[in-house]
């Protein structure tokens, strides 16, 4: 049992945590009050007697990780950062206002937030990730996770149960805030904590149901988790949402919204309190576990030699593997396709299988990158698309990530259209700070691979299924940002722009052109984001007619990062990419029938001149 | 106890079944027979007894409905229709050939296959909305879903299973063929079928663990199944992968290619057979239900007024729903943000809370557009990203389903980038065949939402958060691939083209540039794709200046569909979007800080100029 005199200070320590939501939302006129106050007690009790952290440093490897799933409830957050001393009072009130760190919702701006949340059912999935480099660097950490209830009806949130839960992460807990309300209404389950038991329970978690709102059971609870060997722990905890303010407290339609009576409230929860929080620091920090490295020798090919960049990408990354010891892989249960498998082999610790779980799969590499390393996540292109909304956030993150799509477009053949990476240069692209590669050979598919290694921010290689003709020599570099002229005259009439696959067709193209009297310059524009400007703009300017051709849709790809380089010059343009729904067919007929290849490129030339 | 006449003829179909996957593969080079064979007992017991389905009809509402969620096994579905009648051995061997309907996985070019599967773990989501429709039109049909044992691991599965479950869908039956090896090695779980049937039941599921090679179970398993009352069923059936064949049978590295040796596999199998399935026919059709249909008003807004975007679409639908009665909505618990909830307060029965499931969300829309019905799904711009594959899919599928995104941009103001919608149009345009549309105010709010329901394949409506002016009259028409000109004179300098917020940013620029004698055309693009071709060609002929500006990032959205328009001309484009990565502020300083505000764009126009 909690000494009477601990009690009352944590529940004085609530009181503040929900005074400070409420006044933090009131002065920002926005935000989510209630959804705060329901959370209070457990995050209050996690703050004074269970987390370890260092609030001086926060790169002090041994720190615990917290993770708001539930970013909403970001005034309770940074009411719990107020009490632990490291944001004062004027700032608490600048929430939300333009330049505040204190955004909307959490993001890594503020230097004790891991990543950035609010897009629910992802903070759970990255908290995995964390977890899971906890374990990898063999450090006590412990990552706790607030979620809602709500966002217990993600898929993500299963994909995080399930690796959680077969995996065994004892030093991950998930501390869901049932508050049963919603931002519309109720929740599908309201305060049935017994349903969400019962799930978590079938995929392998220890469950513990609890009063939220009693400091002693919490307190129980949290120790109970700290203590629990093999398995994952979810505190399910019962809550009233806006717990302690008559105008809100369990009522329907007060989501998202400042209180109308804030003052009426701060007088109800007991006034303003200036109450520190004194948050125990992690033992001394041990060194975490890092593994060796050696010296790198990538993959060689030999020019005029045919090879998959696919294979070129395992093959780099296993070389990789050998160099650096910070390098990791990821799999989507489709390492034999994307050929990470080579690193899998020489590097089994370093290699997760995430099985069929892509949302789960770049959560895991954003967990990852947390604690310094950098993972290579890998799956067919097309598949990307099923965690979109994770790259998207790793970009708010500012997460350094590497996804491999390999795959792509029509090129793959027979699979037809569900298997074709079609959209992903697209999505790729118009993520924040993202960098997108698409190499044309093996060369410089291993090049990029490494090169990948120390990119900042979420990046991005793509790699095709069949094998193309070798025409770099190894040991070139290729920088993110360049691209390289393969066929060029002073004659040149235009400029064929083309990356991965199509950098074949239209090299095939020029030397048919040629051969009929039109001399054409011929681009392999492998950095499609950031694009080489100034060789793209060189083209525009010499020749005035540019063609793009990609194995890719026509929205949103190459063809789109090219006219965008050039678009205040104004030169002529014509796009090739697929417009069509694809069948089954060969990978040439594939080609021929998207109007991409050697003999469409030709004819789009000549139509141009 | 099915006679031993039954059970052998059974087994010879299963082996007819195998044989013809066999061959099918080994005739394309390429294919899952493996991944056909261990499913083949399963399916020739559901063909032969427990199917209802009037082949010769497949428009027939009466008839149950088969979805291929593990796509991959396609050879054993082209099989069970050969064996069916419906396609002769000749058709069976064009398998993955270019111009087949027999395509490497099922796409609904053939008319006994719904949606297109192949992007595994999503038939099970679209079965449920398929089990959904058939409750809501009154129809006795049943809904089977072959799944995949890896395919459990997709957070989608268990976003279906909680619908289901608590939905109590039992017209519903999903079979998992447990044969316990994925693409490239074991399963997280092996044959434990236990450990499916624990979480499957966690969910609400009725549980069956059988033998799936045993047609006596297999029997027993549906029957049961059929007459589940109140909850859905799921059999577990364990199985091997390649049965029959001692070439590849349960072994590793089998997976997704053809036999090494197909003829000695069709001798162990017995050879080639002939057997027809005879299918039940459905009972004679009940008509389906149908919601009655009054004629349509849809809410007037005064010009001069401001009125959100998000609340005339949500008006416009709630009169939609009453003029035309096969109109649904569906909802990712945002409805009294996106507006929804107009239409909810209307129709409940024709309103679907999925709760913050994106996945499902667009999955039940997909598999409810199966039975002719016009779902609209809406929640935030943003969380689309998270269904980008089922929405993907659904253009492969040439689904006709209507989603609505609300929150877009930067223009929302505090609640900062997570909840932007930044990226989505960028997404939508890549999906093949979709529609785009971005109002940008009230009354073209309300009669695009209206025009969308005869729009076929994949179309999406952009709403904005704040109010804008409405500046058109009520009861205009605004087609789809048109655009409207606001502002030109004979001396137009340059065109600025925008669309929703950026309209009326874009409006008072050109006043202002008016004022200083700049004379400057505006075009609101209301249809981003497909887009107005040659009011942009007429724009980019007479003033040779174009300034594209969207609340939205550079890549992929408004900007490039009208550079792609008028690629082929060489105008000059200038391009404001939103490319830093926003805070919180409030909306006018988000789109100052964007760059995308009058000031901003009537810097440009000065600058290009």
């Amino acid at each position: 049992m909690m000494p009477e005199r601990d009690l009352q200070y944590l529940t004085e320590l609530a009181a503040q945590l929900r005074v400070d939501s409420v006044r933090a939302a009131a002065e920002a006129g926005s935000g989510h009050p209630t959804s705060s106050m329901s959370a209070a007690d457990l995050m209050a009790v996690l703050f004074a007697c269970h987390l370890h952290y260092d609030f001086e440093n926060p790169d002090n490897p041994a720190n615990d990780h917290l993770i708001f799933s539930k970013g909403h409830a970001s005034p309770l957050l940074y009411a719990l950062f107020k009490a632990a001393g490291v944001v004062d009072d004027k700032e608490l009130l600048t929430f939300r206002r333009r330049g505040s760190r204190l955004e909307g919702h959490p993001t890594p701006r503020l230097p004790w937030v891991d990543v950035a949340t609010g897009s629910l059912g992802q903070g759970l999935p990255v908290g995995v990730g964390v977890a899971m480099a906890g374990r990898l660097e063999r450090m006590p950490y412990r990552v706790w996770v607030l979620c809602g209830d709500s966002e217990l009806a993600e898929g993500s949130i299963w994909e995080a149960a399930e690796h959680a839960g077969c995996e065994g992460l004892a030093n991950l807990t998930a501390i869901v805030d049932v508050n049963r309300l919603g931002q519309r209404g109720p929740t599908r389950h309201g305060w049935d904590t017994g349903a969400y038991a019962r799930r978590f329970g079938a995929f392998g978690w220890h469950t513990i149901e609890i009063d939220g709102h009693d400091p002693g059971q919490i307190d129980y609870a949290l120790n109970d988790a700290r203590n629990t060997r093999r398995r994952p722990t979810v505190i399910l905890a019962k809550t009233r949402k806006g717990e302690g303010a008559l105008e809100v407290e369990n009522r329907e339609g007060a989501h998202g919204k400042p209180l109308k009576e804030p003052d009426k409230a701060v007088d109800e929860l007991g006034g303003r309190r200036d109450l520190r929080v004194e948050v125990h620091k992690p033992e001394a920090p041990a060194a975490p576990y890092r593994f060796e490295s050696r010296p790198m020798s990538l993959p060689a090919y030999k020019v005029g030699d045919k090879a998959a960049t696919r294979t070129a990408f395992g093959e780099a990354l296993a070389a990789l593997g050998a160099a650096r010891g910070d390098v990791l892989a990821l799999d989507g249960e489709v390492a034999d396709s994307t050929k990470a498998e080579a690193f899998g082999k020489e590097f089994p610790e370093r290699f997760f299988e995430m099985y069929i779980a892509e949302q789960q799969l770049v959560a895991a590499a954003v967990g990852l990158q947390v604690r310094g390393w950098k993972p290579y996540a890998a799956t067919f292109a097309a598949f990307l698309t099923r965690a979109y909304d994770f790259i998207r956030m790793a970009g708010v993150s500012r997460a350094s990530i590497r996804l491999v799509g390999s795959h792509a477009g029509v090129a793959i053949g027979e699979d037809g259209p569900s298997q074709m990476g079609l959209e992903d240069l697209a999505m790729l692209r118009a993520v924040y700070g993202s960098t997108v590669l698409y190499p044309c050979d093996a060369n410089q598919a291993a090049a990029l691979t490494a090169e990948l290694a120390d990119v900042e921010g979420v990046s991005y290689l793509r790699t095709t299924r069949g094998e193309t003709p070798v025409i770099y020599p190894p040991d070139e570099r290729f920088p993110v940002g360049g691209s390289r002229v393969l066929r060029h005259s002073p004659d040149d009439r235009a400029t064929i722009v083309a990356a991965g696959v199509t950098v074949h067709e239209a090299l095939a193209a020029a030397d048919e052109l040629r051969g009929a009297g039109i001399p054409v310059g011929v681009i392999d524009l492998y950095s499609v984001k950031p694009v080489d400007t100034a060789a793209l703009v060189e083209a525009a300017t010499t020749t005035g007619n540019l063609i793009t051709v990609e194995d890719h849709r026509l929205e949103g790809g190459l063809g789109d990062a090219v006219m965008d380089a050039v678009s205040e010059l104004g030169p002529r343009v014509v796009k090739l990419a697929v417009t069509g729904l694809p069948g089954s067919a060969t990978p040439e007929e594939q080609l021929a029938d998207a109007g991409i290849d050697r003999h469409a490129i030709a004819e789009a030339v000549k139509r141009l001149l």
